[in-house]
């Protein structure tokens, strides 16, 4: 089949003529559309309402050991909650904390504290004149936004289909001692839905660094968030604490984990899993912080989920919402993009993004004519470290929000922009 | 009447035995009471019983401006959130934020933003080499903790009956560019029941101070915290961003307040007031750290309080049950301390503390003796900057928690160890 690479540059006008008046066709009929965060839909949320009825008496609100979830204190979370946390941390629950709504916050709040305090008895990463962090990408927009708030310099590593390039991993940790941490979302990645083999896990376990006090901050966000029940189809990471401790570096990583969408984003729970002294560390450090985090929220999430099974059972309803949404997605690029040149896409089994590629120095462009037409993407470049995708080409594509119909309207606006913009840049280079 | 001091060696002695029976006696009955911390009793959890179940369908999750409270979105709060906590905070609702379960929490956020990455242009205080900071005593132990952590020299200044020592105060702000804040519980203060003054407010927020980025942290944890319904025995602390703002110093206060001891401490929620100029660097530093906290708990909040008549008429219920506690301790000091020279008590109309004052050198020795007879009080000490109280004199009774029989038992036992400490630092200085 003929590519856009083989059309004539007045075969490219005539297309692109054709190309604008579907567009603005599309244009005119003033869609309001959304794909560009990772938010579950109503459907989905619904899923959860029994929830917010399970803690109601006074028994609903007193904990196994007698505690009553109503006061003050429990600083580390209660340990029914840190039981269930840790199934999906793939950790024993004394090595778990249970914190307040969000990750995000834990992982904020663990790098400042690193930053002002220091951690295991080395200097402040705040007061060294350079601190550098590995950023595998594309990957997590919030995860570069807090490393840059910190003025923190990130270098780029590429995302491979297991990992992050290792080679260059561990080519830098072993040399720059200023390197002192690395992102990972190691199942179902953001944006790529790649899962970390177990070599990769491994190496970084056990890799050399300069740093001694490198940190792995590890963000497995998608841990439970397949898209299909049969677990042959499912990805499991391998555990990076028991790999790290067996190689010698039981304080290296850093886990985080969130029932942010499990159950409800904003009124979830979330955890920490770490070294029995890193939590120390952590626990000495946040009791000046905090007397501790929202235990009736911690009781409800215990009664609703009850355990890994708990969990296993309710992640495969999302998935029952989630698959045909991303079978959709990969359908309507296979379908409508065979002819141009230079696109690939992610097919994940987990998590909640499709990675775009399309030609180089169109992303911008797509989202830019996207948005034009009322469908929302997630900004261009948002994949990487300081916003600066060195080929204007990832673009991570959300399907979860949107229904299936509205969708599928999204998803045919995306099309016709990528073939649109691929299109206008071929143009360029022949003039 | 006779009082201690009025008394022969002999006679001490033989009182000393007499004591010595009596908390014997005590101390066989293995008793185990608590009155070390401000926890709010059963009975006063139980009046925020239905809040739990004011959000259980979709439309109770939808706000307003029909925000799904359920999923992600919403840095600042709810605009009904706010509008609650604005009642609390004596501000209005835009110059508010909303946050997790503790005001604490913002404290301490809030001093680490500062210390990172400074406030409205001037040095992040972590880069300075002395930080100091001006801490009324007795005061809030965890307050303390927080400066403590981040090695911020803590500088006493005595509490008066109308707030800090402002003459002191104003002559130590002037002087010392290094000194960046001043702790603040402005309304029933912890833990000496003390409401600022006008004028004290006026001096606060008009004083000259060397360092531009002056800031109190205003904790006002106990504004709607009155033992008596009413409104003319009830304490309203003059508003210190109105007095600041006249005064040309607008981004000097820094409120708090948190339904901890309204609803559920630990499940409630906590907010700040601040300047438009602070507000708008915050959220812009915060957004980093979360992408928002949880809504549903502020919608439980909002259907359940309503607005300022709804706290108010909820107060009345907390000051019913507490009104007895504090009536209880007052009572027993009064009649049991009447031949101890050197005592004197607080006896607040509102907060969750009586400041109890005994013999110079003998409040160690008091909470020693109650500990070992069942009887935990708060640590002495521990309403000092490093937890070391000058005089020794200083203990914080918390009559909130123990139920009105076990506190009558627990001041027994401390009545008993005050008396029996003050003998013995007697009988220490006829030797």
């Amino acid at each position: 089949m003929p590519t856009y690479a083989d059309l004539s540059t007045e075969e490219l006008e005539a297309l692109k003529a054709e190309l604008e008046q579907t567009y603005a066709e599309i244009k005119a009929r003033g869609l309001k559309l959304n794909m560009a965060r990772g938010k579950p839909a109503q459907a989905q949320l619904d899923l959860s309402m029994p929830m917010l009825e399970s803690v109601t008496t006074l028994k609903d609100c007193t904990a196994q050991d007698g505690t009553d979830c109503r006061n003050y204190g429990v600083l580390d979370g209660l340990p029914e909650a840190k039981a269930l946390m840790a199934t999906m941390l793939d950790d024993e629950p004394e090595n778990v904390i249970v914190f307040g709504n969000a990750s995000l916050n834990i992982m904020y709040d663990t790098l400042a504290r690193i930053w002002m305090f220091g951690t295991q008895g080395e200097k402040p990463w705040g007061q060294l004149d350079t601190v550098k962090w590995i950023c595998p990408a594309p990957g997590y927009d919030r995860h570069f936004g807090i490393t840059e708030e910190f003025g923190i310099e990130m270098i780029t590593v590429p995302m491979n289909e297991d990992g992050p390039d290792m080679d260059e991993v561990e080519r830098l940790v072993a040399a720059d001692p200023s390197i002192k941490g690395i992102w990972c979302v190691p199942t179902y990645s953001n944006p790529g839905g790649v899962t970390y083999s177990d070599e990769v896990v491994r190496r970084l376990a056990s890799m050399q660094t300069a740093a001694p006090d490198f940190r792995i901050f590890w963000d497995n966000a998608y841990c439970v968030h397949h898209l299909f029940d049969n677990p042959q189809e499912q990805d499991h990471v391998l555990d990076i604490a028991k790999a790290s401790a067996e190689a010698g570096n039981p304080n290296r990583p850093l886990k985080f984990a969130s029932t942010s969408k499990v159950t409800f984003p904003g009124a979830g729970i979330s955890a920490l899993a770490a070294s029995p002294e890193n939590v120390a560390e952590i626990k000495k450090r946040m009791g000046v912080q905090t007397i501790g985090h929202d235990k009736l929220n911690q009781m409800r999430h215990v009664y609703f989920l009850q355990d890994a099974q708990g969990i296993r059972n309710h992640m495969a309803k999302h998935a029952a919402i989630l698959r045909p949404k991303f079978e959709l997605v990969v359908e309507k690029l296979n379908d409508g993009l065979t002819e141009v040149d230079g696109c690939s896409w992610s097919n994940p089994r987990g998590g909640y993004f499709i990675s775009f590629n399309g030609p180089d120095g169109t992303a911008k462009r797509v989202v830019e004519l996207a948005k034009e037409a009322g469908v929302t993407m997630t900004g261009a470049g948002a994949t990487y470290p300081y916003k600066k995708d060195p080929h204007d080409a990832n673009i991570r594509i959300a399907p979860t929000l949107p229904p299936l119909e509205e969708l599928d309207a999204a998803m045919d606006v995306f099309v016709t922009c990528v073939k649109l913009a691929a299109v206008e840049k071929l143009l360029e280079k022949t003039k």
